[in-house]
């Protein structure tokens, strides 16, 4: 939050658009077998054989899903790509190639886009996906981040969400809330921050929180895990609107009810303590904070021995018939039926 | 240009951003045998066997790549998907799925989206392509959209910008220079009405460089008509940022040269009496003028027979070695070196 007044600032507009793409990109290496032609032509050339291609897109957009204020932009940058290979990962496939578009105003100079570019690499890295396209234009406010994944997945092997059936289990990889208090943590700060400029924030109690906030994980390694743990999904979503919501979307597309056990839910510790701070109710933050990118799925009973001793996932919840509805069982033992409050973006 | 005081205005916060997705997607139908599973998980399903898969990405931003006060939401719906198909005719390629991603601040009533999603779904129909994903955003100002097209190839038919050789002919389809005329002609009557509202224009003697400019289109027939024809280009691209850019990424990247001769640009008898009207050369417009979306394609010599009688088609230019350059000859018959202007949108 402390802005350094002597970093170098080269306008955009001494690059032009194409030189702009190309100085992003220039240190993009092609990894993936079937990525034939990336960045460089009207289109990317990918050959998959004879693989499912998975595709999903997501829209970042600064004021609405991120502040600059405390994201740093190489952050930001390795959020967006991880934000939608998290979806990839929920249809239990590998994730291959991403596209990346932005749209910036001239009030960014390029260094900044320079470090939104290399925490786009490190992610691409990390996750192992080549860069093989996007578009770089301007915009009359602000910076907005479209990026588009892809990946691929052997037919038999593809995870929707309306495969869920009775007496199916309720899996959760991870833990929960910690993305959304995270944020309430940088919120406050930056209020802080505002009243006075000159005060050093002790964020030490909150490392985890705000990591998974600033700089999430996708879910690259449960796919893996549930193919070695030979265990297909009947159903998956990624935990990015909340447990709720996505629990919801399972439900409705696969026509089941659901009991999701309160005990069960699986929370870090530093949100329990963050939670009692902030008074707020820690079942409520995992069940309605979202941006987790954890993978929330369903499986036959009968798989639970191969997955009972696994550290990464939890079972929270148990899979019934549609006309039973959706419930949380507290810790009291009540019944509270489950309404989504996800992420309404267009309150007024 | 003018507005409708009593149009229907529902506030997009009345939806919430998953009512408004199936809201506006909800008529979207899947055409094609590729698309497993389109809208509705967390990423669409598509199957290619063992054809190639392109993959072009384009961001559309308000006040940079159009103006709503003389584009209508429907046509600009249309554009955004056509301009984006484009990219994939370029590679010889069948566009086959797209998606789309809007921003979209809380000015726009739900019934302008509506009006934009029925110009996509008008252009998904027309082109025979299935719309599988997508995400609805809203932004701090304005609206922007970002258009991913997926379309599949035989991998002997792809074409790409590299494959131009010495002596093969340049060749376009269509006509150029209609759109930037169009543009002009739209500009001025927004400052006409800006001084007087009352005053109605007479788009009569534009009605085609207007509609090359709200309303253009792809050329879908092309790769198909080549195929037809049996000529396999050596080198192709779209005019999306006019001739000289596009002349100049086939130069560089097939490392050759080429004259183009000034006489063959084909122009449109309007955009000739237009260029007279607002005094601007016709050449200039058909070099930098940009957004024709028509196919610029090298082929070898030995396959000018099967093209001559094609009215579609015309032969400008002349492919050389690299160390002899890029030169516009002029009807005067002197050699003016070819200088991109492209799309500069990053000018402060």
């Amino acid at each position: 939050m402390i802005e350094d007044k002597n970093q170098q600032r080269t306008p955009l507009s001494a690059l032009g658009e194409f030189g702009l793409i190309e100085h992003l990109t220039q240190n993009f290496k092609i990894k993936q077998t079937s990525t034939i032609k990336g960045i460089g032509d009207d289109a990317a050339v990918l050959n998959f054989d004879n693989k499912r291609v998975v595709i999903s897109t997501d829209l970042l957009v600064e004021g609405v899903h991120f502040d600059l204020s405390y994201a740093p932009l190489k952050h930001l940058g390795y959020k967006s790509v991880v934000v939608n290979l998290s979806d990839i990962y929920a249809m239990n496939a590998k994730a291959t190639q991403i596209t990346v578009s932005i749209a910036v105003s001239n009030r960014f100079p390029l260094e900044a886009l320079e470090a939104l570019y290399d925490g786009i690499e490190t992610a691409a890295n990390i996750y192992n996906v080549d860069v093989i396209g996007g578009d770089t234009t301007s915009s009359t406010s602000g910076l907005l981040i479209s990026v588009t994944a892809i990946g691929e997945v052997e037919a038999e092997q593809e995870v929707y969400r309306n495969g869920a059936k009775p007496n199916d289990l309720l899996v959760v990889s991870g833990d929960l809330g910690a993305a959304y208090m995270g944020l309430q943590v940088l919120e406050r700060e930056k209020e802080v921050y505002k009243v006075n400029p000159n005060n050093q924030p002790d964020l030490e109690p909150y490392t985890y929180i705000i990591e998974r906030q600033l700089k999430p994980e996708a879910r690259k390694d449960i796919p893996k895990l549930l193919l070695e743990l030979d265990v297909k999904p009947t159903a998956m979503i990624d935990v990015s609107d909340g447990l709720s919501s996505e629990i919801m979307h399972i439900c409705k597309q696969s026509d089941v009810g659901c009991d999701l056990y309160e005990e069960k839910i699986p929370l870090d510790p530093q949100v329990i303590s963050t939670c009692e701070e902030f008074n707020i109710d820690s079942t409520t933050v995992a069940l309605n904070g979202g941006e987790d990118y954890e993978l929330l799925f369903t499986i036959a009973q009968e798989d639970y021995p191969k997955i009972k001793a696994n550290p990464n996932l939890t079972v929270i919840g148990y899979m019934k018939e549609s006309k039973e509805g959706l419930h949380l069982v507290t810790r009291a033992d009540t019944r509270i039926p489950i309404k989504s409050q996800g992420w309404k973006n267009f309150n007024e």
